[in-house]
């Protein structure tokens, strides 16, 4: 038997009870006409989240990481100039699997804490093939202004990582010029890990790598195992083994943020994140993240002077069952991670949150 | 409201009720000591499936499909020969994955529905740095001679599809030389599609790439994600977000395999295979693969002389709610698929699919 966890960290989240209860229906094969009508909803709902009207849209069948991996994997010829955001671990992942894909990569790099600086950015090189950037930063609970990099982008393809962003925060990628993006199911999707919600427009598309190093992840093949219209005449085409129950997770999740509305999720998570902001500051804690940049569902907060990171985070688990997140990289120690996303995003959940810190800060 | 299956196709199966009651069970966060704890143990029941030592035994976050990229993308350096044996679907994948990773393939083709013929593989080439087969052909239904292509592989390495075959069927990896191997969950394990069970022996991980094309299935760093013994001491590092309510129902799922015992849920797997065969050549249907090479767990049979294929396929699932499979590639309208795997492996599903394909065809 499991104990039942307050999932506060950065991801994964406590699942929306949808998506738990879809796990538990009758498994369906991943040719089944009623799965077919499954992955087509929830790549119908998962354009509404991205903001986007791609027909290719879809959920890849591994983790937001491999979201990263496709994204690069399809889009970089060998010898392109990938200009990449660093402001955080996965700005700084991103310049690895790229270099990995063969791009002649230019970093430009940022305090963390901090957002993208556009401009920088922008003028780092006078034509590269892809420009890249988080869009909320999940080492250090930072927002960026995709819009502003999308408007300067030029013939360059704008490439977004949206796994902490979907579902909780404004996310709009075609009027912001996104090409290609993907995502994680983990965090404000309210889903369990497991699928990257991935979309790329015709322009990227047309520019891909005919036939990419990576099998498993060519947006070639996976077309047909979508059935995209225009794709192949939508006809299906076996590519892999779909993830059904995670699909189906998927599905009820998207289903449940869709009926509540968009907006209101949104605005959901807002709530709880400037509560939840106002209250560890009352409590006289600092934030880490740059004032004006603070993403709502995840917020990092110092580690008072002192104290034993690890061991209010243990104290946290074993008393409350709460999970809240250590820091990344060089913060491992200084730095929390506390997330309120999906289900999670909920006046409940401050109260419960700020008072268990209290509690353990107060024993400690 | 999801109508059951009774998914007797070639994969996914129905899950073991232990695996489908931990997709229930309340979700934990990748880096909780309780999720730690069950990955270990995951990790520990995989090595009894697979009938090895190898500390580098893990499920990777992806589908089966993925597992095969994997077990190249490490392996193959540029240049490298691979003699690959294709003797259906899964075969010929090989060669196109071992391709992207720059492989100099030779590719031994079979006839489909007939087992390897490992003296034709040995003897393909005098040097190869890997030689690849599938064990069990979810394609065709045959079984092959891994231990065989072990015994004589000289200075190669095995590289071994075990997607079809893991928790059916006889498998001793160490035991037959299989220096890296790759599977499914959603087959005999009786576990939903998602991760691709994987294991890697010291031999091989000695002569891998040092820094494969893909991030996400880097050996190397997945290394320090379950933490094995001897990996950097053992330490955790944060590679990706694991897929926690996916491990949890394999963790499930395994469980329920070795408290049978493996040996006893391998006999049940003949016995259903056995008695299945029987009964479809007692109804006057032939068999497509070759007597003697037969797989119990997943039994290819010609469709008779103007049968509509799909139409039985059709009515099965909607008068009965079974579902089987079409035959693949070039047999998609001439054989029938029909697995009885994990779960299904029952005198039970036995009597239902005769009785149900005998009700169907006697109204065609």
């Amino acid at each position: 038997m499991i104990r039942e966890r307050h999932l506060f960290g950065p991801g994964p989240s406590n699942p929306y009870p949808e998506a738990t209860r879809a796990l538990a229906e009758p498994l369906l094969g991943h040719l089944d006409p009623e799965f077919l009508r499954i992955m087509d909803e929830t790549c119908d709902m998962l354009r509404t989240v991205w903001g986007t009207d791609n027909a290719r849209t879809l959920p890849l069948s591994a983790t937001g990481s491999a979201g990263m991996e496709a994204a690069f994997v399809n889009t970089v010829h060998p010898g392109d100039v990938v200009v990449v955001a660093v402001n955080g671990l996965f700005g700084q992942r991103m310049t690895d699997v790229a270099a990995r894909c063969g791009a002649e990569v230019v970093a430009v790099e940022h305090d963390w804490g901090h957002p993208v600086d556009v401009d920088r950015v922008l003028s780092a090189h006078p034509s590269p093939a892809i420009i890249a950037a988080v869009h909320a930063e999940t080492s250090t609970g930072v927002r960026s202004d995709i819009a502003a990099l999308g408007a300067g982008k030029g013939d360059a393809l704008l490439l977004t990582d949206a796994v902490t962003s979907i579902g909780g925060i404004e996310l709009r990628a075609d009027a912001w010029g996104v090409d290609i993006g993907y995502a994680g199911t983990q965090k404000c999707l309210g889903v369990a890990p497991g699928l990257a919600p991935f979309t790329i427009n015709d322009r990227a598309f047309e520019r891909r790598v005919e036939k990419p190093r990576s099998w498993y992840l060519d947006l070639g093949m996976l077309g047909g195992y979508v059935g995209e219209a225009g794709v192949k005449g939508g006809q299906r085409t076996y590519h892999h083994t779909a993830p059904t129950a995670m699909v189906a997770s998927l599905h009820g999740g998207l289903t449940r943020i869709l009926d509540e509305g968009l907006e209101a999720v949104w605005a959901r998570h807002q709530e709880a994140g400037d509560t939840l902001q106002a209250g560890l500051q009352e409590m006289g804690l600092e934030l880490f993240a740059a004032e004006g940049s603070r993403l709502p569902e995840l917020t990092t907060v110092k580690v008072p002077e002192g104290v034993d990171s690890a061991a209010v985070r243990t104290q946290l688990l074993d008393r409350h069952g709460i999970e809240i997140g250590a820091g990344a990289g060089a913060y491992a120690a200084s730095v929390w991670r506390i997330g309120l996303m999906g289900r999670n995003a909920r006046p409940d959940a401050v109260l419960l949150v700020l008072a268990a810190l209290q509690d353990v800060l107060d024993r400690a």
